[in-house]
């Protein structure tokens, strides 16, 4: 009865406009898998956009929001968990999902990626610039991906 | 398209047979009005049956769980939100909640109803004894119901 | 080499004149022992008083702040620890002493003492009324004190 | 009266020699300029060896550890804090610091450098390669050294 939980992760408000399509993708594709999609839960950049295109295709959408309440959440966004703890949620992001996409960079997600290889969670950077995944491969066991098809098979192996 | 989500805190291995046989048919009621459950989602007692009578009446239920991963949630635990933070995710219960019941009493529910009281999230206590009562009723703005119709008009009031 | 850490919760802007006088000579009969104050670290109410006293007895004081930045912490706090977690961080208060001394009674410090017998951390209060002893002891083993030469005697078994 | 923290940040288990080196010598350059050390307090790789060189130095030492005690804590940590939180006590890390100093990389230091950037926290590289470099200064501004002397004068300027 449990479901399956595939989080996003990526840039607030400096998420490029290629990134926030990209994520919209992503969760139209999570959606499509029957997969529960999880979140930092924001109303901004990749957080935003994959909820709302996982909500697009019928899917359950979760925000783990660093705030209290639910004012700046996504609209996007079916089920508010209220941390009440800024960047120290990015761990529960992580430990709550099956398998971690990080689509685009940013500070945050940094954080949400290395958190993942150090508790030994499956993470995958979809879109990642050589930059990026040079400096995460020598930290652990990152996977990479170009398309959402690639990244959807990756995840497919990891949740069944 | 956000859910109503209530939350229903009580005692784990302590918790009586009542008190459970009180959380199975609470659950069931929070899931036949279209709510959310959230509880702590461990195996046992108040957390475990309250997730149960949701599930059996076809309701989406959540556990904010203390462990790092899921091994030790309920079977009935729908999404499973893994916190790694031990009792500091009590007060992530708490925030998430639109409404929170505690159903019968121990220390961690004691620490929610508290954490309730202080963020001024509506709370009741259900089922509770007069000492129970008349210790938070000093330190804020309680409520209390003798039956589960009790519990659910007043959440209904809270969660429009 | 490690130091031994005495843990003082009470209420913050609810506090009595009685409270705040009780908890800055309970601050300076700790920082008198040779240990560490640690409190919630706010800028009022009893966290504010314990420090003070502590600080007045040229002990040692750390605040474990609910906020992302040490703005609002009390003057007296000369280790600022800042959480952003805000009411979560209670259960870093308790993980953290040796001892757990509740001066007075709130919502917050409600939370704490529930958590303190949630974790088997020692935990006693002092001046509280019966209404809030009955409640605790129900919940756990609870220990009580009248005065401040009582307290410093059971923490005094306790940190050795 | 409020003390001046410097953090430092570094692998655990998989630090190397010469990254524990460093770490020692950079806890006693620390001490010496009469700032308190705190790290993650783990009794392995740089966490541990900074804290040795500030103890030795006399310095004051604080461990913000990951685990509900301090069992596995730091022989040379002076205060323990306690959090029961696993990797999210990270984000405590850095939001304590007045700067940060990651010495070497790991996945937990680049999660910390990641916060640091994500919550606009003074950051500083000590001895990383050019790719970490790279990687980071893409995300904000991170400062780099290659010397405890150059770390020293960094934090010199933020710590007044």
């Amino acid at each position: 009865m449990r479901k399956i939980i595939v989080g996003v992760m990526g840039a607030g408000e400096s998420a490029s406009a290629i990134d926030r399509q990209l994520a919209f993708e992503l969760g139209r594709a999570i959606a499509a898998q029957g997969w529960v999609l999880l979140t930092g839960g924001r109303n901004v950049g990749v957080m935003d956009a994959a909820c709302r295109g996982a909500q697009q295709a019928g899917g359950l959408t979760i925000g783990i929001l660093p705030d209290r309440t639910a004012a700046n959440a996504s609209a996007a966004v079916a089920i508010a968990i209220c941390t009440g703890m800024g960047n120290a949620r990015n761990a529960i992001n992580v430990l709550s999902s099956d398998a971690v996409i990080a689509c685009g960079m940013g500070a945050g997600t940094a954080s949400e990626v290395a958190i993942a290889l150090k508790e030994k969670k499956p993470v995958l950077l979809l879109g990642a610039t050589d930059r990026s995944i040079e400096f995460f491969q020598q930290l652990g066991a990152v996977e990479t991906a170009d398309s959402i098809e690639q990244a959807i098979d990756w995840a497919k192996i990891i949740c069944g």
